[in-house]
């Protein structure tokens, strides 16, 4: 088989949740996915997170993902493991499970693959036990849902050669994820301990009839999950501290940790020598970046994590709408194969509105996008721009002719209809999932120098490079469309 | 003073980073602010906190913010306190000086003023002890920044009656605010006994060499602080369980807490009736939607935020720009007065791009906006839509005449070029911060059945509504600019 010699090969061992999210993760970057599972629900299940994983992972991104590999389900760990490049285990979380299946894996596994182990709890040491190749299994801990958070926590024993460590993660990077090596093996990595410190506490909250679930959740939501999505908890920290830094934070807020807040009590010695660690560890970290600088990024951040829940009302979505509501309420009222083709992308569910299929804003979003790309092909990259020079948009001309809806791959391609000193004038025709013209869009930008905001000549080479393409795209027939004005009735 | 008599006036006693935060909470939506705190650089202090939350609150909103309120500081918390609404004391954690504080605000603030406390580990029934009025003290715990963050814990105690705690809150949603009524008093609240039970597990992975700070931060940013963002710990959980629910993920991940995945061993026992309280809360709190719906909120809203995040590259931002720019190389290459005025708002740092000013696309998103305005005016409003009748765009033209910049307030008025049978010919003008025009839209929307998706006459209220409009408009002048094509040159 074809499919058994690909260079791109993953073996997927359980198709639960977590394993259907890595083969999802996989198959739409492009790679050939072999899944074993003796569960006779498995296929139904991995569609099931094939189907949420296709809606939301491509939308992530203003370019196209790879084709999808071919996906096959097989019926012995053998044929699933066989020439994969990359294989993960994803079985029940009791270790004797989990040995029997290594060693099944490991009996038929090309000896360079990579075996990660989905376990939460196990280290790799304990799932090396008794291995024919003990290097090549490694703990690679995804988080749900896998097709869309970046993280694994990889984590390796002294058995495995630290280059073999790094092409796994190479690996990982190639479909997007982002792997944290951890470098010493604990019980439960990382994340999970901290998630289980936060588990007990909720737990007794509940347990106590202090909070209900939803106001625990509501207080990590509406507040500092909305910080720790982008920077975590000890650059948060670093910025209480305000200019005096991390130091300052934890000798004025360390001894709360000695205080009656939890009935979980054994907490480390506050030493000079751990606050003069955990300071370091965060200059290292932060310290390129002023405290100021810090919270400018925070605070941009925030506005666009939480301008994005607003969409569905969620968390501090919900609160936004409503005071804006209330706000409001208180006022008066290359595709024609000789055109370069500029965008190639999927339509992503935020572009879509009331109407039920994108959105004029998101229309001129892609058109803006394939202007840029044209910009970058005849050299005004984002070097160019860099340097002080660019192109403004002067006046644009958009026709809606069908509709396009989220999920939809949508490309663009670009004609150039006029180039002359500091202008470029622009036909961009955008092209929907079944190949018909969706939009056009006629573009007049004008070059500028960015200091004086003024138009000038773009440079030599600039102006060379869009001269060969508006001398080749003189020689097209003018699009139909070209040169219309608002409510132009048809010839 | 005309300010003392205002019926929107806070006093902020004590103005550090969280002091300052409620300031320009309140200030930015229009309340009138005292400021009292001895600290002679308050005064810069404070400027800066408002500085960060002028460019950043206003952002979060499609509509203008009221005219910000007036900002006084003074030299004594009589002062400051007198006909203030709300009274917020900021003061340093410990006991003594906040009771010493409490006092004189009590001695001058109007009885039915709310006092709230920042305090973030006492109880109130601690800050309420020897106060002449007890009921009057409640706990408001923010969480910084507080300009940004919608979340105040509210905590009472009995001495205080619900319905003063009530307006309390409705006051806080009146500035934009999440109040969360925690029922039951208790050392630090909720969300501080959580990040509390993370930091120490931080500091114990910190102390034993498992991981440095960065890494711990990246175990959160990467993985679960996105999901927190949104949902929270329990609700998260609840996905995870999937269509078993929550029970059934308290009966396969439980056992894990007695597991030696921490040094904090003291948990709760897991019995059915806490099980069954849990699962019945979570049940109160989520079950309207299934398990399915809760996947795709959850999987919009991580997209939404992620693709947020793209714009300054952290945390999971960052790494989609990686994989993005890694995909990308492997391929080849009421203004005039008789006019309505329909947009009225202030421009968001992620509407500026690359050339130092607001980007075309934003326009057309402020343009939409308009165009929704106006509709929502003539009828064509969101039960309008509902019911299955709506405007779609056809064709637009855009001009652009001057910049706007992150933070400009930009004005739009809507005229009617022409009304007739299904075609709705609008011409809008976008005002700059200065008063002069930086854009015009012109626009042809068609009124559509959304169900045949095929142009019909609009309902009869909405017709008539228009019409009057179009008959209004049609006295005017006809705008510069009207009926060009792209590249017209000036007549």
């Amino acid at each position: 088989m074809a499919m058994e010699n690909s260079p791109h090969k993953a073996a997927i061992i359980g198709g639960g949740v977590i394993g259907g999210g890595w083969v999802a993760r996989f198959l739409l970057n492009g790679w050939d996915v072999a899944v074993y599972d003796p569960d006779p629900e498995a296929e139904r299940k991995i569609a099931a997170v094939l189907a949420n994983a296709r809606r939301s992972l491509p939308a992530l991104y203003d370019t196209a993902l790879p084709d999808e590999g071919k996906l096959i389900f097989c019926s012995s760990i053998a044929h699933a493991v066989k020439d994969a490049r990359w294989v993960q285990e994803s079985a029940p979380e009791q270790l004797r499970i989990k040995h029997r299946i290594l060693a099944e894996i490991q009996q038929h596994a090309d000896e360079n693959a990579v075996i990660g182990s989905s376990t939460s709890g196990f280290k790799p040491s304990e799932l090396q036990e008794g291995a024919s190749r003990p290097g090549q299994i490694v703990v690679a801990h995804p988080f749900n849902p896998v097709y869309l958070l970046p993280l694994i926590e990889i984590v390796a024993s002294e058995q495995s050669d630290k280059a073999f460590v790094e092409g796994g993660c190479a690996i990982l990077r190639d479909v997007g994820l982002k792997p944290l090596v951890i470098g010493k093996e604990i019980d439960a990595h990382i994340a999970d301990r901290l998630l289980e410190a936060v588990w007990r506490e909720g737990l007794w909250l509940v347990n106590d009839g202090i909070a209900t679930t939803e106001e625990i959740d509501d207080a990590i939501r509406f507040g500092f999950g909305l910080r720790w999505a982008q920077m975590g908890l000890f650059e948060t920290y670093r910025i209480a501290g305000g200019e005096a830094g991390m130091a300052h934070f934890i000798a004025q807020f360390g001894p709360a940790l000695k205080w009656p807040w939890t009935k979980l009590m054994d907490v480390p010695d506050l030493t000079p020598e751990l606050i003069a660690k955990i300071a370091a560890q965060s200059d290292a970290q932060s310290g390129a970046l002023s405290i100021r600088e810090l919270e400018r990024l925070r605070d941009d951040n925030l506005v666009g994590m939480m301008r994005a829940l607003k969409k569905s009302g969620s968390g501090a979505g919900g609160t936004i709408n409503d005071h804006e509501k209330a706000l409001s309420d208180k006022k008066p009222a290359s595709g024609p194969h000789t055109l370069p083709q500029t965008v190639c992308r999927q339509v992503p569910q935020s572009w879509t509105d009331y109407n039920g299929h994108m959105n004029e804003t998101h229309y001129l979003e892609a058109f803006a996008q394939a202007s840029d790309t044209f910009m970058a092909l005849i050299g005004a990259d984002d070097a160019y721009i860099t340097k002080g020079k660019s192109f403004f948009t002067a006046e644009t001309h958009l026709r809606h002719l069908a509709e396009a809806g989220a999920g939809d791959t949508i490309t663009i391609t670009s004609q150039v209809m006029m180039a002359e000193g500091k202008k470029m004038h622009l036909f961009h025709t955008l092209y929907g999932k079944d190949g018909g013209i969706v939009a056009t869009c006629e573009t007049l930008l004008i070059h500028v120098d960015l200091t004086t905001r003024r138009a000038c000549t773009p440079d030599a080479d600039v102006a060379g490079r869009l001269k060969e393409f508006g001398d080749a795209h003189a020689k097209l027939a003018k699009p139909d469309g070209a040169g219309r004005h608002v409510g132009q009735t048809n010839a």
